[in-house]
């Protein structure tokens, strides 16, 4: 009955946020040195990286970027060369960091044999492809689409080129507002696997009152069990 | 004959390099007041873009970094946070700047029509996407192709995802590395527009020995002529 299922990357198939986490932090240390207390640090950081989507969207680039005027802002002016260098040099770093699978993510995949499967992301097209490169799981994948941003008309969009029905098409994701919500609202089966560290621009979404569609797991280890359930309700009495 | 058209959009539709030169001659600027001559900036710059592509990509997030990476160093760590900031400030300037179509653009794809035509460009995909939809130009072209590279494999396979014949099949561009010389190698056609102010790095390639399929024209408005003359040749007696 479900013909499709795709899948959010980040956060849903491999770690992103927690190397974002860890930059941020070596940020905090970084500026600490000038008398910034990390709170504040991590408060403009995250206010200039909202300003700067409509600018510098998102990924690795416009994260350094933030990061920069964060330093000059909090700074005064007064952050070192050696110091903005060192930050260029964290952001030249992870666009090679290791890619670590979320648990559970292989054994998943290769037991949706005989399924079409997508990867559906969202971001800059230079991290994630490089990114689906390096997980080793492009093989599993003979659809992948990077979206600018994931809202309902780009997956409707999406569903025409592709001829997807979406009452046959699932999506998992970790993000209410990117993965889930546009979908049920488009007609089809969404399973959320919350990340517990998501940045909370993404938590920020609300679930329509009809949840038929609507699933959670805590891993994707459950997620062959939500589509048994699915396919037992869509079958004919 | 020729069933589609494809078109490079940086410096073939519209101006680009002229924007990337204004920037760097404030760059220069800036780091004058640093005792550093613009001759010595500029030979820094381009070296670390080179070596950023890789990391950073095409397009202005990687150029900002390698701006900022230039500063700090150029001036061995001494540039100044309200420095960093203004090549920052800079950079967003940047992404929203005036698209400047190159002179005959718009009647000569105004005279293509009732073929299929087609945008190929590279590079960063929100800085392109962008473009196209501020250059006014997006409603000639139904299909657009960001690449990350203009390789021969890249070419072959935007071919085998569009059904398209190599042999009825012209690309125009600014640069013979990657308009021209690939398009020739798949049996394409290919058109070349030189932009007075090509970036070295996209001069380097070397034409076949077999030039039957390569033309070059001083601007756009001497397309309608080739196509002509393709035409013409390609007609059985």
């Amino acid at each position: 009955m479900l013909d499709t299922i795709a899948f959010d990357a980040d956060d849903t198939l491999w770690h992103t946020e927690t190397l974002y986490r860890r930059v941020e932090r070596r940020l905090t240390e970084i500026l600490a040195s000038y008398g910034v207390a990390a709170g504040e640090t991590l408060e403009v950081l995250h206010r200039i990286e909202v300003d700067n989507l409509a600018y510098f969207g998102y990924g690795i680039r416009g994260f350094l970027l933030s990061m920069i005027e964060t330093a000059t802002r909090v700074t005064g002016g007064a952050v070192r060369g050696a110091d903005v260098q060192a930050i260029v040099d964290m952001g030249r770093e992870m666009t090679g960091h290791p890619v670590a699978l979320l648990e559970g993510v292989e054994e998943t995949l290769a037991g949706l044999d005989g399924r079409r499967l997508m990867i559906i992301t969202k971001g800059d097209v230079l991290d994630q492809e490089s990114k689906i490169r390096r997980s080793g799981l492009a093989h599993f994948f003979p659809l992948v689409e990077i979206l600018i941003d994931k809202t309902p008309a780009a997956y409707a969009d999406l569903f025409a080129r592709h001829a997807i029905d979406p009452g046959r098409f699932l999506m998992v994701g970790n993000s209410l507002r990117s993965d889930i919500v546009p979908i049920l609202a488009l007609g089809g089966y969404a399973v959320h696997v919350p990340y517990p560290d998501s940045w909370a621009h993404e938590s920020e979404a609300e679930l329509p009152e009809d949840r038929a569609h609507f699933f959670e797991i805590g891993s994707l280890r459950e997620l062959a069990g939500v589509l048994e359930k699915i396919e037992a309700t869509g079958r004919p009495a």
